[in-house]
């Protein structure tokens, strides 16, 4: 741990305030954190640097990618020790905040939780540009993340593959039908019949329980799927636990594999799509990221699909795989030859 | 534990050839046991009585429901202690073995398994009344069980109310979009694409591996609700796992939410018509419950719909309930005032 | 599934009046089953045949080997099918009763259980040697079982080498310092300060929950390895939790381990000792089997132990091994070449 | 979410070049982090605070402290919470880093892995109070943790009650015999005979396996416990698993139970003597601190023992009942009446 020798890069945390998130309904932060990251030799230089969009999962947000854990590099020290062992090339990495106070925004507009899709795309992409040395063109801009920072990753790779050339998914939200479904019914039990209850309760105690976080993120993805202006529609019935099948369906519309018909051509123009999940994930994500990938072979969208021996839980580790590959893409022309897989 | 001076029924192992089961598909069993208990004083009387058939739970057959258990009577002991006690009356309880190659029938027809429906109805039901002192009346002859058996029980008093006068289901298989729907995932990992494969791997092994009684069950299922010939359509593509949807919709066909419309009036007709689950079931059946007997008090049918505390395993003791509430309503005339509840 | 053409073997329930167990000071019958079953082509001859006592484990008696599961014969099934398969030659199995109130004897003499071994070695051998066409020598008798019927074969290989020639131990009760000391914890939260009140609510109950059974565990073992006149020392301090190192002490006195060095004489004179274990077994059974194992090398004693892929829940599928381990040997002369391994 | 007018501290991180650990066996870092948290009003005032250390768990360094999670205020977050609530005055907090290349260091010396103690109380200490205006007394000078950071309080409150007045202990590991042993056999199982080769490839994954933190955990604590030089004496044998008595005699001495005997007029001098754990806590180290509470009253120290309804995991919100324990004893006089429950 001669750690005083090692290439680091900088960490820097900016406040933001925001115009699209002013007056959003659920009362949530419109000054938010973007911490940046920039790489070793960055302040020496004029260069200017690729960026990464690294976006979090459900319940996260930028700053945790910066938590310490003894086992496991945090993001910045992920990106110090693959640019130091020579794997990837110096890049910029953006950690950006869609927090809300449902747990998450899934990173798309809602009436129920704010224009985080928005607040991303409109707001924070020419932030970062302006404040660092970024190369400023979707070719050198890529964007990541692990569950719902998978999701947001693919919604990007789709509606706004103007900005975004490069989209990795790690286990991203996909297939709904398996990913919640079994959360529908302990939501159902949990909710006891008064969302609003539920989520005041829910952060009156720092102790949570057994059923809180499927109920939580019930909650949440109904405020993005299916709002109903500032409220939302729960995709069954309160009293008996029945599903409602209009719900259901207007959260379908938002499924990776359903999306992907309506944005194939942006799909297709992406420098690189990389899907990946763990063979035992507990939202059975490995079989929607089949599922997504043979739906893409099937448009005709190049890609690269992954699985690897694990759960949905602790995988960070897997980040290396998307930013070497993003390395790999990244700093070449756009003309290459691509997707030798899938 | 003074069990010489115990009141003590009397278990019959009787064999039984099956017309119907003759050359079945799967090749299993055409003479079979029927295991009938009549109740102590049943040798010395000439008194007719009411009888129960009780449907095991998937993967069960008749003469589990007898199986040894230090701390749970099995079923003949359970009804000695019932009657011993006065807590029940005097009754004959029949136990049928639908049992198959897949683990079970549901008992119903189905060209890939076998027409178990009309092997319990058509073949042991008279084959009991021959043999013994029954009541050959619907309104003295109940059905129960739980989990598959509860569903057989639901069956047959909506289609075979003529036959079945008391009908009580515990923890039944109910509103499948919650209680099968995990068991996709599970079981589409564990067939790797060849179903014939995985049965064949799975009955040559004792050892059972974790995902096998999912994958065992998702089979058995749809040999029974999606049957194709002698066999039978996953509700999912081997080969992405994702659902296919016409399958789904006849899977559908046979949820007793649904069925219940088509056949309200046979549950009308019934004396007895009692639902029960436990508030933590694994497989939701308590949910599945609450929408039965929201579509019950919907349809005009009169029912009992209980809760318990537990789960859906180790819960036998609940046929004490079932038990009770039949020997209360199958010695009363049939023009009682019912279903207080519901 | 033809089977009537299958070979089958005889089940046969003797009642037998036991002396020893009379007035034992739980009030438990001393009236008990004996089931014994005669392999096919028993009736038909006059031959003697070699038996093996099998030893269920706590919370079992000998019925329950008998229970019916459609995936894993029971114990009259499995002879028929490994008789029937040439893999072992005809033998008759014994299955005594030495349940308690508490949940079992251990097999061994107890002032607050009852005198089990004296009744299995006194009483239920002699009586099976005279209903049966046994061979009533101890090189033409062998005992088995699991988890503690592994430990009670363990004993009678011990304590009673005059009649038991072979033994065979799966997953046996070894080792008490891991196999038991974790149910310590769990059994004095459940046990809340008060053993009869506990034991009491116990049996009135048959749901049963989550700490029952280590609680019932504890108190068992402490009733057969710490008796104290009709009642028990606990090893732990009721009010605390603490251990009570002097009953922790008697406890060791009773484990394999340290049995093993007062036996090594008669454990020597086997013609086959054989224990085997899971390698994830819950209560670290595998770990006791190595230090057994280990100490009867040390000992000089020829043994073979094994190891299989597996937990200590639903492996009765290695009754197969320990069967054909005894059919090999059992037919031979004592003087053969013993002990490969070990 | 108005963060912008709540009140907040400051949170410093400084470096500090350590002589105790120059020359750790493990190669472990001597630069290390110390965290101090001031109060909001701090920079303003001349004024001294009262100093609070706390330890962190098994694995945990200080940062870890400030870890962002959505739901749970970091350690800053807490403090300005319950400062700006009025629930405790203001206090300067603590967070050293005594991590080790094992996992963690139990805070206390030892040949195997560093003299962690007296780099706590040698040098930390010092440092802090000239660096900070803390109050230089250890009537104003607390410690508290949670698991080894619980213990790490006991032994300050014990070996170093000259230093530290107050000490908390929620869920510190406590009468080890529960504590530890079922992590013997785990670990036994996860080494596979060789610690080295282990601990190598511990640390070159970073997926970690289901047994590898509990033999991470064994093998810290016998570097702590049961030094042997720069190397150390695991609690069994690493053949068979057998324990070794003579080793687990080592771990014993270093148990708050049996350290608390040689340290009660230490323990005797304390302002305050807190410990809680949870009813459920999964390493049984609510019996633990029964015993431990029983122990003191033996010994006529006066403290207070409270359980809570919760396991061992994210109990992080326990911190704020020691805290506000601190902030109630710290400002008073010595000489006050102390300790009505215990």
């Amino acid at each position: 741990m001669a750690e005083n020798t090692r290439t680091q890069g900088t960490v820097h945390f900016l406040k933001h305030e925001s115009d699209v998130l002013k007056g959003n309904p659920l009362g949530d932060p419109f000054v938010r954190d973007v911490i940046v990251y920039t790489p070793p030799g960055y302040e020496q230089s004029k260069e200017e640097y690729p960026s990464i969009y690294c976006l979090t999962g459900f319940t996260g947000r930028g700053k945790m990618l910066l938590n310490d854990n003894a086992f496991a590099p945090n993001l910045a020290e992920r990106m110090d020790g693959l640019i130091g062992a020579g794997k990837i090339k110096p890049m910029i990495v953006v950690m950006p905040d869609c927090f809300t106070y449902y747990g998450g925004s899934q990173y798309i507009n809602s009436t129920a939780t704010g224009n985080y899709e928005d607040y991303l795309t409109h707001e924070i992409v020419p932030f970062v540009d302006e404040k660092f040395r970024t190369i400023k063109t979707r070719d050198s801009r890529a964007v990541m993340g692990k569950s719902s920072g998978g999701y947001g990753s693919l919604v990007m790779g789709m509606r706004h593959a103007d900005l975004f050339g490069l989209v990795c998914s790690t286990s991203g939200d996909c297939y709904f039908e398996y990913c919640y479904q079994e959360d529908f019914a302990k939501a159902y039990r949990a909710i006891k019949g008064d969302p609003n209850a539920f989520i005041k309760k829910f952060w009156e105690s720092e102790k949570k329980g057994k059923g809180d976080f499927p109920a939580l993120n019930v909650i949440a993805m109904a405020a993005c799927y299916s709002p109903k202006g500032a409220d939302f529609d729960l995709p069954f019935d309160l009293e008996t636990g029945e599903l409602r099948s209009e719900v259901c369906r207007r959260w379908l519309t938002n499924d990776p594999v359903r999306l992907a018909e309506r944005h194939a051509d942006a799909l297709r123009s992406l420098k690189l799509l990389f899907i990946d999940a763990g063979t035992h994930d507990e939202f059975y994500l490995d079989i929607g990221a089949r599922i997504l990938s043979r739906k893409l072979r099937d448009l005709g969208v190049e890609h690269l699909h992954e699985e690897f021996d694990d759960g949905h839980m602790n995988i960070s580790y897997r980040y290396d795989r998307s930013l070497e590959l993003i390395s790999e893409r990244i700093f070449t022309a756009e003309t290459q030859t691509r997707g030798e897989k899938g």
